[in-house]
């Protein structure tokens, strides 16, 4: 095709992205160094509309140092109808630490395997990726390299990566060989681009892109797994009987409740002193008590280390974006408590059981929530997970009171009743999440709720309880 | 008030906030060390909804070091029916810095009246203020202070910094007084609250804060300005004429294009070099080439150096906040460059021409604008304001030809035609918003553009014009 003509179709089918407001796109080009990469993408930029097109080439932040290793690249993801342009992207951070030694073959491949889970949920959530290997071989690059440094304008480009790189230039040649191996799939393909010639490179590359925009690959119906393995036993709400014979008596509440709270205040500031984020997702039947416990464990926190997220309906900016992208943007830094009162888990309760999400979505995301919990634990998060029940009488009860006590009418809503209505696909639906995302270290703490000075109790007991165990590990 | 029953009363007020998302509130806590600054927001918080509140603390983060100052602020305003708490909050940082005597005298009258300015545009937008002054005498503080030192469970939450302002006790005593004297409106008043009686000290600000919330004071109808002064000529569109006898020849166009962007490719590379920040605004009538112009601009940069932003429509999370907000949000970081297809300007052109801003809005938002843009300066940034004409003429002849050409088709749209019935409605916004904007450093640039080449020509060249300008300063 003619580079004229190219260009006008590649602009056509990028308006036509921006319109439609379905997909977003990322290009990534990694690869050897002295690629013309910078170049390459300057060229591109210029044959696409820059209102609707960004790049990202930045080494990462205070903040996101602060935070799990996959939020840099999650907040950076285009909105739909955008593409975005990432050099070394998910990349280059594991190819030249791996080249380099700094990660062990292990991590390296372990890294690959994330890739694989990452990309695999933002194509399924309408995010196309186009992945580019920037090849060279080792005398031309050395010729380049060398032509450069010897050039007074453009001398100040060259670092000592660079160079370094360059003597590295087998070992990146095969690390980038077992990287693509393992990360080309159907719906985030591989492609080569040799150096030699930059029209023609320009030229390849846009080709592919108005491919990409045209045609783009299927997206997955699964996400791979990083950590499938034997999980531990999970509780079932089906099983559970959450009345309670006798209920606790109202001094005794208030002895233990000013000891599990002094207990918390101590873990909590010590959490903060180790630099430890904690995120805790409350979870529970309508009218089990979730705001009432939450209060009596912020009670006992410093009001500067907490933050409670209420999470309902999602806002236009999230709506253009891979769902869990919401719950990305909102984890603490490092010494800070992110409490969720309700959270990534209504994908696969109130989405699957309303039928808000398509099933194929809401089946996907178990696995998309394990490999998120693994990534929170992986970065030295304290994670809590906890779930309210009471009984269908106990419910009813509370229902009618609330009914009838004037400032307690706003919280009982026309949906309380309607969920009422499918008490027994929320308990399937709930037992199900339970099965499907126990995992060590994000084990469910299902809490008994029909007396509700126990139930209170029982909140601050697990939340302490998670954080001594991780407090007492020495790592 | 018995405590239970403001308890009750507070919690109602708030949970209507919520519901109405009209205004949010901002209570802010400054003052003397050793007053339980820290104690006095944890109850109150206690007393609160936590779903609604978020508490404000921290010190700046690398990202927004490499912003304007108000940006931190700007970033963490709460949504409309949120409680947002701030300990110190934009009054420490200069409070402190005074008593350290690291800010001079005539800085800190300026940061006073930074201060002004801010807290009336927030009121203006719906943001109420609520500011406490904590009060302590000297002797009180010192035994407050000797006693933590001797609590062995308390000690830690002591540092240096209080030492050093119990010795400054007398200095911040009478720079509190000048600042809240500065800084004490209808709108944003100050109240002392002394440290002596910890429980007092509560049920007085739970009874401020539901006294505010019941009854927010009236919002200002005017902003102050910080730097009222001369302000340059500045340009017309009326006396403007975007005709051109001649058009440019294609041949000269060419080579003119290429050495201006060669130029501009120069200027931005030694801007990033020196972490300057750079702020372009484009505004223009419709069909007057800003698209094109801002390709030509692009063309010359580097991809990883700049981002363009199209203003359209708010987004539902940007209706929630201040309009300004998402202008604030978009700002670059240092050493990169921000190019604003449209601006803050909608406020004053097709905000006010359109009647989508009430009146008073769009009067009180040419000082708002003045505010923003010299906080911009103030910290370093090079800021372009180009302004895109042609004549009516000239308009309707791309308007046919763009109506005849499918590919940009897509272009015109309904508002093009009719946004072209108030021309001399938007002439006149347009000739008011000049010469109330026109400032030192942020000086309008008017174009003709009647002849899309030399238009082009004369954007690059006004832009290189500006960071030449700022490069050759000194600092």
């Amino acid at each position: 095709m003619q580079t004229r003509i190219l260009r006008a179709r590649l602009l056509e089918a990028q308006l036509d992205l921006a319109h439609r407001r379905e997909q977003s796109v990322i290009v990534l080009l990694t690869g050897h160094a002295a690629t013309h990469k910078g170049r390459l993408v300057n060229e591109l930029n210029h044959w696409l509309e820059n209102r609707h097109t960004e790049v990202h080439a930045l080494g990462p932040s205070s903040e996101e140092q602060e935070r799990p290793y996959w939020w840099r690249f999650w907040r950076r993801i285009p909105d739909r109808g955008r593409i975005g342009i990432f050099i070394h992207g998910w990349y280059g951070d594991g190819l030249f630490a791996r080249a380099e030694r700094r990660l062990s073959p292990g991590a390296f491949r372990d890294r690959l395997a994330e890739i694989r889970a990452f990309e695999a949920e933002l194509a399924a959530e309408g995010v196309v990726l186009l992945k580019l290997w920037m090849d060279i071989d080792r005398s031309d690059q050395r010729h380049h390299l060398q032509a450069l440094q010897a050039d007074p304008v453009r001398a100040w480009q060259l670092t000592t990566a660079d160079w370094q790189r360059h003597l590295q230039h087998a070992a990146i040649e095969a690390l980038g060989r077992e990287m693509r191996n393992v990360t080309a799939v159907d719906h985030a393909p591989w492609r080569r681009l040799d150096f030699r010639d930059p029209p023609e490179q320009l030229q390849r590359v846009g080709a592919l892109l108005h491919e990409t925009l045209v045609a783009p690959p299927e997206p997955p119906s699964e996400v791979p797994e990083v950590m499938a393995g034997e999980m531990p036993a999970a509780p079932s709400i089906r099983r559970a009987d959450p009345r309670t014979k006798t209920s606790l008596k109202k001094s005794s509440y208030a002895a233990r409740l000013v000891e599990e709270q002094g207990r918390l205040a101590i873990n909590a500031r010590e959490a903060a002193r180790r630099r430890l984020p904690v995120v805790l997702a409350f979870e529970g039947l309508d009218a089990a008590g979730k705001g009432g416990s939450i209060h009596r464990l912020t009670a006992a926190l410093d009001a500067r280390q907490y933050r409670v997220h209420r999470i309902a309906a999602p806002s236009d900016e999230e709506l253009a974006l891979p769902w869990a992208w919401r719950f990305w943007r909102r984890l603490p830094a490092d010494g800070r408590i992110a409490i969720f009162d309700r959270s990534w888990y209504g994908r696969v309760l109130v989405e699957r059981v309303e039928g808000l999400a398509p099933e194929a979505a809401w089946r996907r995301a178990y696995a998309e929530i394990r490999e998120f919990e693994r990534q929170l634990l992986a970065h030295g998060t304290v994670l809590g997970k906890l779930f309210l029940a009471i009984s269908q009488e106990e419910q009813l009860r509370r229902f009618k009171a609330r009914a009838a006590t004037p400032h307690k009418r706003h919280k009982l809503t026309d949906e309380d009743w309607r969920n009422r209505e499918r008490w027994d696909d929320y308990r399937q639906a709930i037992d199900e999440m339970f099965a499907r995302t126990q995992a060590p270290g994000a084990e469910w703490e299902l809490i008994a709720c029909d007396d509700k000075r126990r139930a209170r109790l029982r909140v601050l007991e697990s939340v302490n309880e998670r954080l001594e165990a991780r407090l007492a590990s020495p790592i």
